[in-house]
């Protein structure tokens, strides 16, 4: 229960028990739909849903297909214009008076991690989508669009990096990169986007890279500062900065019985020898780094074979640009050092330094917090977001809501219902003022 | 050239450019048609060959059971009498005139490691066809059945742990057990097996764990030892003792952006810890004990989640079963040590300690290298084999030749045609003192 709902009886008419997070009566200031908004989001997990609760919707599967048949229908419900672009971005328009004036862009993603959760991603985009259909419900006709999307492979599970969609939208990476990459079974990036276009032939599509006047993306935090600290909503200050590496170690296979112990060139030898190195002298640098090996691949993986090969990828964040560069440095160093026998070969993959985001904006998700009687505070982003791309190319934002525990990535990531909806009303509240003259304070 | 071929020129009859190695005529000693063994063992690298030149022809695959077809057509164009067994195993008779005592086995493994040879194991199974395919057009009737053996599933890399046939066999392991294993694909051996047997309906079953006469296996040495001291033949005196363990490492998954690293129980740096210690303390115990992590799986794997769960195998060899026993419990130790804050479980699997091949039959093998004028020499055997598992239940030996480099379970392992000739010959005159009064000396 919040502030707001108390002072605000006459908004009480559809849905007392929540009162605060409901669409309030016409004299009230402007809500979205708390229960719509969540119902919907519970509905998008079933597409994907893991027998443990959680969402398996990797970028352009059939799932993540399944979830825009479905998101394109509650557009066209609401009088909405979805449409896509070269890269599998899919944007949901409430279309403004000037058609080809730069939009104000508000989403996030809607693919997950293979054992992802209900919300990482996909809150952003349908907290989106609840707001403009809350306004055309309104009958705004804003001067601009105003635009949800979803950008496409925001997690990089099944084809690596991630935020590809964004990274092609803002020109980070080309479209013929993109493209090549391929998922574990040797899918490209190519055919499935192919297939996700062919399965929308009536979708419009926009050019890649279209002028922005805004962008504002809602997230669970990620992270347990908002819960420890019991706020709402955290403002954004900027998304700390990530490095990314592939390391591919090469020795040379041999026989588990037969080849001498000195005689070996063992690839998972040395990985473990220069792991044991990064995770004290980089992971250990201080309390603030992270840095983490989330993919391993041994080969040839035999139960009684000298490994030849080891591949790993190194996530690497730090907020503080001149350190991330430092350790990024002495990881490569170290990797170099220790690999002997074995070759070793460092590719940096994400190199993205720490960003502040719009201030105005900032200032902006702060009031709306406060007029809606949600505390809040400033808060630095921990992961990476698709909004560290647009941040180079608009004034943007971020709005984080709580999550349980701080656990995202998982199958029990968790947010609150009235967190959830509170984080659409300040969404709401931060884009009205793009709206128009038909939109209330 | 050796110099048994310098001093027997009526044996010339037929390839006089392999002098010593083709099949001698009437008047000279019995010896395999090598030109006729080589194309097989040709043939047979042709299913399942890699683009490399190995093979990967793994238990009960497709590749497999092509390989079967083969070996039966060859069979029965030499009169010779195909069965097998519940666990897969291929036997082929030279049928004896006493059809119910025990038999003489001689055979090893068709099937291969994914990225293997031309030679291992399958050399031992087409050596002995080949003296039984000799015997039979010499029109030998022995006094009890001599057979060739396949046995199912030597390698272990598809379904772990490996020799799963011979074990079967030997009552070390229960049928059940072996059909329950399934692959990385959730295949069971059960559906495996009975999808290999139904594509041999034709073939008797023999009962498993009949008694044996005696059992010889050839191989190559999989080591560098015959190739350096320059010798033909190795007269195998034991197997090296082997332990092996399946190791799962429990942490918590997390976001690789978010997470703290204080607050991470990251089962791929608990890995680390644990794998640099046991090479040091294990592996490095001193020059000849073998210490092997083969496989390595990461869970989920993903990029930038911090990994909950590592599952390892462990492949650790010692001739000297005191320090295999004390190395194998010091294992368990640093793993129980080194895992917090992750949990750990140690299982067992394979435990065989070394063993020592039957005097008599050793003896045999060296006087038949001598017969045939090729350098022999006793040598310890490193890798593992089926034969340790008959040494229990007969009379058992085995015979080696060299591998170039001491290369195997590799595409480009290689052993020399005159080589291959001179094992199987051997492996002839080991024999002839079974095949009855019809086979000369």
């Amino acid at each position: 229960m919040n502030a707001e709902a108390a002072t605000d009886q006459t908004a009480r008419t559809e849905k007392p028990e929540k009162a605060g997070h409901g669409t309030a009566g016409e004299k009230g200031i402007w809500r979205i739909d708390a229960d719509r908004l969540w119902d919907r989001l519970m509905t998008l997990a079933r597409i994907g849903a893991t027998p443990g609760g959680g969402v398996d919707r990797q970028a352009l599967s059939a799932e993540e297909i399944a979830s825009w048949h479905t998101m394109i229908d509650w557009a066209l419900s609401a009088g909405l214009e979805p449409s896509t672009d070269a890269v599998g971005n899919l944007f949901i328009a409430l279309p403004g008076i000037d058609r080809n004036a730069p939009p104000v862009l508000a989403g996030s993603h809607l693919d997950s991690q293979p054992g992802g959760g209900r919300f990482d991603g996909v809150y952003g985009v349908a907290a989106a989508l609840e707001v403009l259909t809350t306004m055309a419900a309104r009958g705004v006709r804003p001067p601009v669009d105003i635009v949800c999307v979803a950008w496409m492979n925001e997690e990089g599970s099944r084809f690596a990096p991630g935020m590809m969609g964004s990274e092609a939208f803002a020109g980070v990476r080309s479209l013929e990169d993109v493209r090549a990459v391929r998922d574990a079974k040797g899918v490209s990036v190519a055919d499935a986007l192919d297939a996700l276009h062919a399965a929308f032939p009536a979708l419009r599509r926009r050019p890649l890279g279209f002028a922005l006047a805004a962008y504002v993306e809602a997230h669970i935090e990620q992270g347990p500062i908002l819960e420890a600290q019991d706020h709402v909503i955290g403002v954004v200050t900027g998304i700390q900065g990530k490095k990314t590496f592939d390391i591919v170690i090469e020795g040379e296979r041999g026989h588990a019985g037969t080849l001498a112990m000195a005689d070996r060139r063992d690839a998972l030898a040395a990985f473990s020898r220069i792991a044991v190195a990064l995770y004290a002298q980089v992971g250990g640098h201080d309390d603030i780094v992270k840095f983490t090996i989330g993919r391993l691949q041994v080969e040839p993986n035999a139960p009684s074979v000298v490994p030849e090969r080891a591949t790993l990828r190194i996530d690497l964040r730090h907020p503080d640009n001149a350190v991330l560069e430092r350790l990024g440095q002495r990881l490569v160093t170290l990797c170099e050092t220790l690999a002997a026998p074995c070759h070793v070969s460092v590719t940096p993959l994400v190199d993205a330094p720490s960003n502040v985001f719009d201030p105005a904006l900032q200032q902006a998700i702060a009031q709306a917090a406060e007029r809606i009687g949600e505390p809040h505070m400033p808060i630095l982003s921990a992961a990476g977001h698709d909004a560290r791309h647009m941040a180079p190319l608009c004034p943007s934002a971020m709005i984080f809501i709580p999550c349980r525990d701080g656990v995202s990535h998982a199958e029990h990531e968790w947010a609150e219902p009235t967190h959830v909806a509170a984080g659409a009303n300040v969404l709401l509240r931060v884009l009205l003022p793009y709206a128009g003259e038909g939109a209330q304070p």
